[in-house]
């Protein structure tokens, strides 16, 4: 889940013209890399009442807990992304349920696109991004090692939910 | 709204070490320049019972009817993104209700986020990108020129959505 860290030495930040942006150029040809927000789809994931969280092996906020969540890739839909982030941190296969939340993270240009899930088979195990993969109830969550404020918002939303079926996805809290 | 275009001249795709797909990696300096779905961010906006929309002045689908839409820029969350297209393209400052669809378009790796909204002040004229900026009644609405299947899709499920205001937003047809 490496993000794009720096630039070419070769590119520099510039105003296009006909653009009203600074976008990534290349010096030499011109190039326009454009930037734009990352998808992360991830997913809370339910079995027996438990919710499924991963404790990250790897930078940043390693150590610290969190539910199956990563980039989008090219070509998936952000549920697509939510299962394979579930298969890829967790070793889970999941059913989606529904869209739980979409968060706004401006500051570093990422949309959070959360869905509901279940454990589609009662298997998990730690995949390479993983230390440890557990279910948790409610009372049981390490509330106190949590990675992101992103983890609190969809676990507070995902209980604000209920079992409702048909709602508006929670976005940023207040 | 030019999208990433070709790759600059020094850039190859591979699977850097670690990853488990290709990748632009910059051959000089070994950049990695991730690509993932970019969000285009739009909005169903109201105003009389009629619908907003626009005549592209620009590739792809010029002279075709669009809603006002456009790639989510970084530090922006989705609804601000479909405000500043309504801006952009329509020269209309709408107010977002709420989220009413999120289509996956796999083969151009696009999350389409579709809000309704309804014109803020009753004022519209065509930004840069569009040619003819018009209120359509839903019997007058262009079908047959519309620019892109997600035009279709959006306007069905904006009357399917009726008068409801909390609902699951909609996702791509069957």
């Amino acid at each position: 889940m490496a993000d794009t860290i720096g630039k070419p030495a070769n590119f520099h930040h510039t105003v296009p013209e006909g653009d009203e942006r600074e976008r990534l150029v290349c010096k030499d040809c011109g190039f326009i890399a454009y930037e734009n927000p990352r998808v992360i789809a991830g997913a809370v994931v339910e079995h027996d009442g438990k919710i499924l969280m991963c404790r990250r092996a790897i930078h940043p906020q390693m150590g610290k807990w969190t539910i199956p969540a990563g980039y989008l890739e090219n070509g998936e839909a952000p549920h697509e992304g939510a299962a394979r982030e579930a298969w890829e941190e967790a070793m889970a296969r999941i059913e989606i349920r529904d869209l739980l939340a979409v968060y706004a993270v401006r500051h570093i240009s990422q949309v959070h696109m959360m869905y509901r899930a279940r454990l589609a088979t009662p298997e998990f195990a730690p995949g390479v991004e993983s230390l440890e993969v557990a279910l948790f109830a409610w009372d049981e969550i390490p509330w106190n090692e949590l990675a992101f404020p992103s983890v609190h918002w969809v676990l507070n939303h995902y209980r604000e939910a209920e079992d409702r079926t048909d709602f508006a996805p929670f976005t940023n809290p207040a």
